[in-house]
């Protein structure tokens, strides 16, 4: 078998169901192994979005990895921009590129270029399979690292021979896992943490980034109906919670924040979005659960911190809460609930304003009367991506996409590919600032091409309205003119 | 003075009179500083866009360096391509890249990423500054390093506040070299080339790279009209010799090199166009000039290399010739001279059919019919590219451009806008493929905003053509259907 | 307070009690802020010494770590060896390192280097710190990294401005932690791992590296009294399990191991030192243990992999086997113990030889008659390490050194020294070969001026003995008379 | 033939004589190669020492280049520091290292470590050769790149399956040159520096490195005869002039400085060493030769530059200031010569100290008045070279080595083991401090083993003595308690 049929049998020894790639002359043996192995392949047309729609899948399918194929040069510089935004946003992805054949490694081949060394800042591994018959091995390596810890993306690179040639099937290599073992905190850390719980009056529950990819919904929820905390989404926290959950808060994230003796950082950093931690008060108490222990402290100390796999953390933590005879701050969330209440009475009058040209709120709250509960629902955009996700409810299924802490413009046609192949019953909607259309909008031609009904949005303010803004303050409208709003 | 007035400043003792952009907050202030020196201010509608555009700059504008600024993040992602293509194409160009605020660096600000290791194994120098008094001294760096030797880009990051904070302008700051000081060989190293070419009977030479980035034409016309030695261009040698020039030879380059004796390498690589040397008899000396004894001997080792810029090295060259007495290759020259005239009259024919669909040979050659000597004519695709490339007359002022040997396809309009910006006064054509368009097709909007009237040829084949025929050869037709063609 | 001032206080809190350095002009306030705060100050002969100093502390005071203070340049790059030396055992460590000026930072200050560039490729954190006030959390987060999953060396460079410059002590770091919290299996995957147990016959174990940094004697000596599966040790497994437990095996591994129907990998990587895997027949199970899951199936697939801290892992499998009502290999562990009893026998003999020049053999029976059991003992060479490992009791507080898989010559003294100074009460012995004894002899003026009584006995064999073998049966003699053996 | 018999013939290729090595198992094959070839293998014992041989050999072969082979992981690390020095200093030289078994790559074989990435900071080129039969075309490619432009070191792996593999010797490679072709600035250049020159009053130059590694001794001397010029010679500049040259000043430099109006910098940068270029007067003009452009302008701007090879540059000058008539300067050097000589005559008397314990004034002079004209002087510590540079006269044949700008000590021995196998006639002497010693004192052992008659004076104050002074001035006597002094 040659190197691209050991390449599609890995895939599937992977679970690979479908490939993004922009057709390329050094990768072509492999999509014949993925022919082979009934592996789709849907090309775009730019690589960005191949490595983008590959971000996408590993998000709507859990415990999945997507996997973009990319040709030498270009087609993995054009990957670069999809592999720094799952990189932030800790997607686990597989990105294969090809390389000028191995014969001729360094004398300047087409597209030849050091790959690797341009992947390595930006992926969890990076490496180059130089023997065909190690081409599994390397895939399982570079998943490996992919879904090690806190996940992110891989880059195999494989020169054109190494695919040409042949090889035979490395039999041992039956299932490549796309899904590390759990782990968790020791139980004796579970009950320094029922303590914390214990001495606060007014905790709160930051839900970010990691229950996601710790796919811990259920054991969060059970979690949050045995205790009663509050609980608020950012990053990718975002649909853990439905959005009609009575755990689940919005409107009141600044008081309670600032009146908390107790943060819970529910796979939430102390980065950007939190001011560094310095929005916590001084002497509130932080619990802090992350998958991997790098991140636990990053700006400011936790006091107890429970490491794993979000959902076994929360498991052992309501087992420890429950061995400890149970907690509950149903009377303080109710006070929040109340306050919840209100704002959104208060909220609803802006947003149903019939000035012209239309108010981003009235737009808003238009595009989320048709959202229904099992549409995936896509943010690519600044200003009106912000002002969308005050108003729309998150679907039942949990899938709001954003790009995540790199704010990448232009993920939209992407993620949605991924999102409405990978599930082809429900409807994708896209909501679009006319900036970020422009980066990627050209993938329409493939949504046309594979058949895809994806609907998008545009807020069109005739501007990049977050730059805007700042422009207006401090530089006057001399900018203006040069079109840079 | 705010650190992004001290970098307009800057630029300006650069002489840069244009930046490439997409409106970011991290690298605002540089507008401002733009604005103030009268710098004009490009925005694009994806930062790949921005770079491609500097790089095409410093093509149109020998010994200008094309400038593209790109906010942090995805601003610097998105532009990976166009340096990489830089970087190959020996492009000298300057990528400021914005960063999250210097005081929280580590920390997670917003787009806050590694950049400098991404950008370090495609650039000549890639560095941050973190102080706003040495922004000029930086931009000196940068570009000292984007101009000596080969040239390449240099990447340049300076962090939000650094850009905000005040300094005082570094007075002995006068003006920014964007041309390196003109080197060349010894005499002694002259006059052993010219024992070689008194040996040789067959000589030829391929026009290559460096000859473009020595500025050396006018160098290599005296050259050849003293010594009449035939000479055939690749990659950005093309453009170097009028297409009308009698010294230059396109259809006899196979024969003239599996007889030639000696091979001028001017500023050509042996990288896989030139088979990595393979195709040069192994019993024929090579004569190489050379900016750089990096790639002197690169694949198979020179008999005599002549290293420095092209310009001074033919100018050290002729007067070696002149001091020894002259040398003549006329008759050889006349008998290529003579195929050459019976080959065009052969092509002529095909390129008349009147099949329908169009054949490529006829709609290359319709559309050579409108080329006009000061036009500026871009190609951006695969096949038709390199069809277009044999009948095409590269206009007089030299400038056809293509992406170099990186092959990245998409640079058609961001090339165009460069050199519509450029040179106002010419006309600008695009020969697209119909997959090349879609890379980057969007930039069409930026050519309407900036009221550039440039003209773009889609030669449609509804397939990525270059990969059909291998794809048909290889697989069969299983391929096709999956769209990959 | 000055940077110095700082950074004393902060290795203070991360409990540091002695750091290893030669005295150098960049890192001069750190020895200020060293005997503010008690921290002991040992200075070497050569910073390689420093950096396998801090790599031995972190050995033999489980939980703590290591510190080497090293000047900039020549300094940093000494120490590389002993980063290397760590980063390939996984001891954590941090090396803090100088720097010319902040201001100066590109202008060529005196030793200037970018030593983070150089030291990336062997930590698992390399940065730099460029403000005063920040120090602190620069050194969490370096201890943070090197502590966390596998262990390894963290480098921080600090330049010699920002050092100088004074700062307020940050108030909330309180205590930098040195040891991550213990994180473990799934109950489910133990479940999975009894199973495996439960199926086979002929179980082996081989006790590795991570155990140690588990620092999971206890819970692996409980596990092996439940279930009587023969054990063996390599790597940093040596001293796990005390030297006379008769769940310890030695001479039988060979047959064990190609009889073994399941191999229990404690922390034990299927690197060279267990033929990648292939010595371990193919229809055998493998249950593995480790730390981190990037090492999980590296070189060949686990059937049931269970991550975490080892410690916590036997804990639960124990649970988990009596859980399911226990598990005993008792008979088959007393075959093997016949067998081992009939080798040592054997053994004893050679041991006995009164030859002249000495035997290996006997050499080592001599020096393991006087090693007692709260020794040190520390393996410097190829030959005679390879010799006394076979016959050298480990003492029982199981301190057994050498440098682990990167196989560095020359760590004897050096961490003799940090053995010496970090336990005063016990004696510590090194045996050399005159090979290795020459790399860092020197250091044994640095135990002389700090009064350690520490012994080292040569093996001398005047030649290089693992090379003279090989080199003679594949060049002849003739490499001999180049003294290269 | 074997990888290591195509290794030693490349190596004769490039007119290796000597390898500095440290025997291992990685690199065996090359041994047998260098054998065959009769290169001479020199074992020392730490690869430091072989680095630095290395490095030395270089400096003292102007136009050969000294090659270090080591084993791999630590041997290729205690390469590190030595590399380092040459990479500041600009020595050329080859680092060949070893690495485990190409087909095990990655599996973690005995040793195996990313040595590439570790070299690529301190290197102009890094690299690993993964076929046997394209070593001789690696080997040319690293020294290439080793002698190009600026020179500096190259590192070259080769796995040690690849070197035990056979291929055939490669025909076409015949020399591998070890000089770069002499490349020289553009004559309108040279007529630019004539009018700064004619423009000025109180010019003087400053000698350095670059001067050195162009070889340029004679056309410096000649272009100082013609214009006389007062000149002062910094880092690798000592050695240019020699010491009794009327046009070489020492004494006199601040003053000269302060005064001039124009600096010539020829081949010194404006590094720490000459502050940054703060010290040469704002006003006054630099004319600055250069091996590279990269160097132009550092720190501060260049009036005119010529860039090229040093000797070149000094032709063109001197035909280029004959052209325009001639030039001198002798009245402004004869008052400069006068303040010399009174100086000289009062530092002559505290030379004469009879004190006990001895001044190191007193120390130097009498090691001054035995060196002869044909020794090789080398200065390895801080203080005592620093006294030892003010009055040491350089032997005419103008070897004085020492570390150069990273300031290594310990470079002693290993310098001097080069200097005597590659000059057996002459004399060798190292002025060591006492703490230089200890870094590389057991390479005496090598020394001895290779009966070199090499001569070491130690300067003993029982201190780090350059750390001693600032000490006491910044923390008093405290520090000295522990021994860091």
């Amino acid at each position: 078998m040659h190197g691209g049929i050991l390449t599609g049998r890995a895939l599937k020894a992977a679970g690979v169901e479908c490939i993004f790639t922009l057709s390329g002359g050094h990768v072509m043996p492999i999509y014949e192994g993925c022919l082979d192995e009934g592996i789709r392949i849907v090309d775009v047309r730019h690589e960005q979005a191949a490595a983008h729609a590959a971000d996408a899948w590993s998000r709507v399918k859990p415990g999945k990895i997507g996997v973009a194929v990319v040709t030498a040069g270009p087609g993995v510089t054009d990957a670069v921009t999809g592999v720094a935004n799952a990189w932030r946003a800790n997607s686990p992805m597989l990105v294969i590129g090809g390389q000028g054949p191995f014969v001729n490694l360094g004398k300047g081949s087409l597209q030849e270029m050091d790959h690797v060394s341009l992947m390595r800042p930006i992926t969890k591994w990076a490496g180059a399979c130089y023997e065909t018959e190690r081409i599994a091995e390397y895939i399982e390596i570079a998943i490996r690292h992919a879904i090690s810890g806190i996940p992110g993306p891989a880059y195999l690179e494989i020169p054109m021979d190494i695919l040409m040639n042949e090889a035979r099937w490395d039999a041992p290599v039956r299932t490549i896992p796309t899904e590390a073992p759990r782990i968790g905190p020791d139980r004796r850390q579970a009950e320094k943490a029922v303590e914390l719980l214990r001495q606060a009056q007014k905790p709160m529950m930051m839900v970010g980034t990691s229950v996601k990819w710790s796919n811990a919904q259920q054991e969060l929820r059970a979690f949050l109906e045995l205790t009663d905390i509050p609980a608020y989404a950012n990053g990718m926290g975002r649909g853990m919670l439905p959005h009609d959950s009575k755990h689940l808060f919005n409107a009141t994230r600044r008081g309670a924040m600032e009146n908390a003796d107790l943060v819970i950082l529910a796979g939430s950093v102390l980065d950007f979005r939190l001011a560094f931690g310095q929005s916590i008060p001084k002497d509130a108490k932080i619990l802090q659960l992350e998958m991997d222990y790098t991140l636990v402290g990053h700006n400011r100390a936790a006091d107890v911190a429970l490491v794993g796999n979000l959902a076994v953390s929360f498991d052992v933590l309501s087992e420890a809460v429950r061995g400890s005879g149970g907690l509950s701050f149903t009377s303080y969330a109710d006070t929040l609930r109340a306050q919840e209440a209100a704002k959104k009475t208060k909220d609803s009058s802006t947003a149903a304003s019939d000035a012209v040209p239309i108010k981003a709120a009235r737009l808003c709250s238009e595009i989320a009367s048709v959202v229904t509960d099992d549409m995936i629902v896509i943010g690519d955009g600044g200003d009106i991506v912000a002002q969308t996700a005050k108003v729309l409810p998150v679907p039942k299924n949990g899938y709001w996409l954003d790009p995540g802490p790199l704010g990448t413009l232009g993920v939209g046609m992407p993620f949605a590919l991924a999102a409405q192949i990978a599930h082809p019953d429900k409807r994708v909607l896209i909501v679009y600032g006319d900036g970020s259309f422009g980066l990627n909008g050209f993938e329409y031609d493939t949504a046309v091409r594979h058949h895809l009904p994806i609907v998008g949005v545009i807020g069109n303010d005739a501007a990049w309205g977050q730059m805007m803004r700042p422009q207006k303050g401090m530089y006057g409208r001399r900018l203006r003119k040069t079109r840079l709003h």
